[in-house]
């Protein structure tokens, strides 16, 4: 039997390890297009800030790794270009131009998403972030230009990110996004404390400002906006992403929200010999039970598990997912599960949020600071629905305890009955998150 | 209507606070025989710790101030000694010696727990630590004396934050305990990391160590061991606590596990016009659906808030506990949700335990450290039962994702699947509980 996986990443290693591990007979082909498998992308900002490291440690296990010691067909440098389901077969062609064509019993579509550039005259000057060579690149560029001065355009969590790690290396960062809010989905008392944040850090912020193109100038670009021009040794593209659907869409299976892939609980897409993992397809989101697409790491990796779980029997349905996700910026955490108001709005619920101020740890504690805490209910049935957090401490793993409560389709009013941990140095007598359900269920 | 509530400490304030807001009218009176009402407890160590903030700022609410800003007949220096239920009545004497009668409609018994010092020859010489006063007298003593070397009976969490305590003093500390085990509800792997830190912190251990008497030598005291004489210069005694239900037990109510008061979920005792809360009351295990006896001060204070709910209707029925705490010891954080492996057993479970070790962050990112996970599984039903955690970084707030499952009564597949947050800064791609659960799953 035949397994082959488009693409190397979180998803399509994940599946192909695990595959080799349950099935040991199985002929298992991977085909990247990139020169690289299995490294930590979420850390590049990290190793992007630390000169001293190579970026190639965020390299977990090398092509070769997997090809000596697992016995997996990693094929780099090659491109799927076109999936023939009526022959089961992936057709691409080499980096060095080759064609080349496998046969499939199952198949993976773990493709990831790419960066999505605004369509401008001059956007090749752009330096996006999502695979590892384009963060060789970044970090080449800042050690080779003696960059002073950077721009981002873009204002979401991979651009607050490189912010800060630019900024670490004494680059003068500015950012630029057309939209007016930083932060959209936070409640705005709680986007200005990350944006007191950034002007703390000298962060130049240009919202609501809409990029005409880019020029090259000197070492670097000019940013011309609408109503201001901007230049930098360095411009970085984090506007967003979107999934690589086109070879399934191509290939006539179904999409979903955002274009993503469509894919069971099973991972299967609507060919039931295709499977689909990773940042290319889509969720059941566990509040609203619709289709979602929300590429995040932890989901990527636990799909491709599950895809090898179920590649020849339905063994391990995963559930939905949360939308929890928790990003770094400066000295302030920023996390999230479940839906935001706007969001609850939209999936039909009749929501209601409140927003306290509470301390992480008993006042006079030793790194005991604000924390922000936005939890969202639904009047009509009392369920909790989800909840937005901002702070310089205690605020990354508290986020866990709503995102359980989420899976469990919890009410507020019994997350308040929650047994949570309490100690001085940890947390006031009610954890920031009782207080922030007690208030938010006298709304409701 | 007359409420009285006998105990001016978490439970008992809280309960008076909130039926002050909710029944303008309501005549209350609060009896507490010490001078002290609403402190934090919890914060004595941390406070003897610091020998420039006086013991009294942990003072939340003077008695004057309940008095005069809620209206509530607070009386300190009130010792009751007999509940007539037949007359409604309270009867007591004061400090003074002067007796005193009240009269009740509804009456909270909150007069939470004791130390349970061992009864040993020449046992006035300890000093416990439960009351602000006893925290004052500790304080006090370490000042005047001139303390070089303490000795504290018992190893449980109060022994050992004032060993951290009494250590960050200066002071160098020995604890002495007849058991053979340092916290034997841990598995014996994670005890040694706490052993290990103590060793660290040059804290000498004596267990399984009986102790015969005491006698008074120089300015403290000579410890008579069966192997072994230690001397000090003061003698702290935490050798745990016991719930304060004598009052109870005279007015024939019920009393149930460790001769706590038993109560409904609403908190009323066997007799519906008494109800009791806080340390000297039991409650329902989560997981168990069984009585326990747990005092911790989140239930205090959540279980007086509940007394006030309940005193004229059911309105604000309590769900059970979970068990949830933390401590700190030195640079460890200790953790535990839900019932350990022999507790489980002991509840009629088939329980499966599993420790892994894994990074509180990315391995990489700066204050990544090792944490230790036990989890415990049914293996009849799969559930979910409970959780120890030991590390350095990270524990104290990852132990509620556990307490929210347990009151969801979530199985460890369900667990498995949670959409926990991951960020470089903050957590591993898969949370350690997540790398737990699965670990323990395979053994289910």
């Amino acid at each position: 039997m035949k397994f082959v996986i488009i693409g190397g990443d979180a998803a399509g290693m994940s599946a192909a390890s695990r595959a080799r591990r349950l099935y040991p007979d199985l002929d298992i082909t991977v085909l990247e297009q990139s020169f690289d498998v299995s490294y930590s992308a979420c850390s590049m900002p990290y190793n992007i800030a630390d000169p001293d490291t190579p970026m190639d440690t965020l390299v977990v296990r090398t092509a070769q790794q997997f090809i000596d010691n697992h016995n997996i067909n990693l094929l780099t440098g090659h491109k799927a270009t076109a999936i023939h389901r009526d022959a089961r077969q992936v057709a691409g062609k080499t980096i060095q131009g080759n064609v080349f064509c496998f046969e499939y019993d199952k198949l993976l579509i773990a493709t990831g998403a790419v960066p999505t550039l605004p369509d401008l005259p001059g956007r090749e000057l752009l330096m996006p972030l999502k695979q590892l060579e384009q963060g060789r690149q970044i970090k080449a560029a800042i050690q080779n230009k003696g960059v002073k001065k950077a721009c981002i355009l873009g204002m979401g969590y991979i651009a607050l990110e490189m912010c800060e790690a630019l900024t670490d290396l004494g680059i003068h960062v500015t950012m630029v996004k057309p939209g007016p809010l930083l932060l959209p989905w936070l409640p705005r008392d709680m986007a200005q404390i990350v944006q007191d944040e950034l002007n703390k850090q000298k962060v130049i912020l240009h919202l609501g400002t809409k990029i005409q193109r880019l020029e090259p100038k000197n070492r670097g670009a000019a940013i011309i906006c609408d109503n201001i021009t901007l230049d930098a040794d360095l411009v970085i593209g984090a506007t967003g992403v979107a999934p690589c659907s086109e070879l399934a869409r191509d290939a006539a299976l179904a999409l979903s929200v955002s274009d993503a892939v469509h894919v069971d609980q099973y991972l299967r897409t609507s060919d039931p010999n295709i499977f689909a993992a990773g940042d290319c397809g889509d969720a059941i989101h566990v509040v609203t039970g619709q289709n979602v697409w929300i590429p995040l790491a932890l989901r990527a990796n636990r799909a491709g598990w599950a895809v090898a779980d179920n590649l020849f029997k339905e063994n391990n349905p995963l559930q939905g997912v949360a939308g929890t996700a928790v990003f770094k910026v400066f000295n302030l955490a920023v996390a999230r599960s479940g839906l935001t108001f706007s969001q609850a709005k939209d999936a039909g619920f009749d929501p209601v949020e409140n927003l306290i101020t509470s301390w992480s740890r008993v006042k006079w504690q030793p790194g005991a600071a604000k924390i922000y805490v936005n939890m969202v209910g639904d009047k009509k049935t009392g369920k909790l629905l989800g909840a937005q957090m901002v702070g310089i401490d205690g605020v990354a793993h508290r986020i866990n305890a709503v995102a359980v409560a989420l899976h469990a389709g919890m009410s507020v009013a019994a997350f308040i009955q929650t047994d949570l941990a309490y100690a001085p140095p940890f947390s006031p007598t009610w954890d920031p998150l009782l207080t922030a359900a007690i208030q938010l269920e006298k709304k409701l």
